[in-house]
């Protein structure tokens, strides 16, 4: 039987998703509660990775389980099992060839950043700034990552894949006081894509480049030197969204 | 030359605010931070202690230095030495006579509880009770806890003073979506107190009592048995105000 489930989890004190060998890893975190439900050795397979220090509030897993065991049940002995960063808030049995990966339609991220004054309380949750940020330049230049572009200069220079090309659908962002909150919506992210794209923003925002500065760096190499990475900690997955809500549905748009 | 500051913290990762020898507390970060800027062993003098697990919005301390060194610069020397989980905000040249504990006009302590669903990312910062309470019933017991009682009901047993009695200028509560924040005002608030006060306004709450008991407790010792503890993580010292805020006067009222 498979299963679909959504968890959310505090990056904080896991070396990110994926597993690794002798590191707490939320994967390893989740396997390890699962086998103990189904008795063996069982594989999750998340919609995609985070790294250290990312944060999920919607993250997405599916995996396969031989035990007889209905839905809410599984909910609760996965959140007997898994320590407390990580919680799992849903599961729905889903079809056979249903796959938490494959099957993403979109996702959604969201960035934070801490444009006062610097809080002891926040600083594993929100990009610690501490400074002003120009936010009507922000505005002008987050549109030009909207659509269909090749991303390749916000990935590192050791990415290698056949394509870049990726669609973003939504990049907005919101002011809440001192907070910055920066939203992606897109068909998918490769690693370290929204912390470039929120990095390069940045630095549009203190003035060091011009919003029109992302539409050259898309457009063509030679700008590359331009972009730059922030921190993992102000990152949140928020959302993932499938091709098939009526069918494994957890969180239908 | 004595001086007040201001600091912030995240209770987590200390064993409490009070210095313990071969454990990490709050004051004992500050004072090794100060006996660097010192250049010999500094004794630092809060405004009181918080338990372990509690936090601080703004507590306040006063210490003598010999350096001379001005106030901003202070801040800055500081932060330099203390860990990220503690920040200085401000700190004041004040009078030989101030007393950061002792010239206490009114304390300001918050509680926050979570109602909604369990939410990893706030574990050690909100209380996470995760069921819904009656507002309306705590929004009535609480305003007993208004004005000059003996609280000795809401300390511990253990707990042995001269006096126990204390005033309350202000008590009430904000819901905020699925967050309810507890507010406190008062002109001194002893070791466990508000969480022994919000852990039964938890049970007037859910019912396990009426709110008419939160008065029979403050009026006759019989219905001790009735008062409960609440965990430190939703527990926030949010402001201390002085009786003279216009010499020493970080925070006015």
């Amino acid at each position: 039987m498979r299963y679909l489930i959504s968890f959310s989890y505090d990056g904080t004190d896991f070396n990110g998703y994926q597993s690794q060998p002798h590191k707490r890893t939320v994967e390893n975190c989740l396997e390890e509660a699962l086998s103990k439900i189904n008795n063996k050795k069982t594989k999750v397979y998340a919609s995609g990775r985070t790294d250290r220090g990312v944060h999920a509030i919607n993250q997405t897993a599916h995996f396969n389980i031989e035990v007889d065991i209905n839905e809410k049940k599984l909910v609760k002995a996965l959140n007997t099992y898994l320590p407390n960063d990580i919680y799992v808030k849903t599961a729905r049995a889903v079809d056979d060839n249903f796959n938490a990966r494959f099957d993403v339609k979109k996702k959604t991220y969201e960035y934070v950043i801490n444009m006062g004054e610097y809080n002891p309380l926040e600083r594993n949750y929100v990009y610690q700034y501490n400074r002003k940020l120009g936010i009507d330049k922000i505005n002008i230049a987050i549109k030009y990552l909207i659509g269909e572009h090749d991303f390749k200069a916000f990935v590192s220079g050791e990415d290698k894949r056949d394509s870049y090309v990726r669609e973003i659908y939504e990049a907005y962002i919101k002011k809440d006081n001192d907070k910055l909150i920066f939203t992606f919506v897109g068909n998918g992210f490769m690693k370290y894509q929204v912390r470039y794209m929120v990095g390069t923003l940045i630095r549009v925002g203190n003035g060091k480049i011009e919003p029109e500065m992302i539409d050259n760096i898309l457009k063509d190499e030679k700008y590359v030197k331009y972009v730059t990475i922030t921190k993992p900690e102000g990152l949140y997955l928020k959302e993932v969204i499938y091709w098939f809500p009526q069918k494994c549905g957890i969180i239908a748009n």
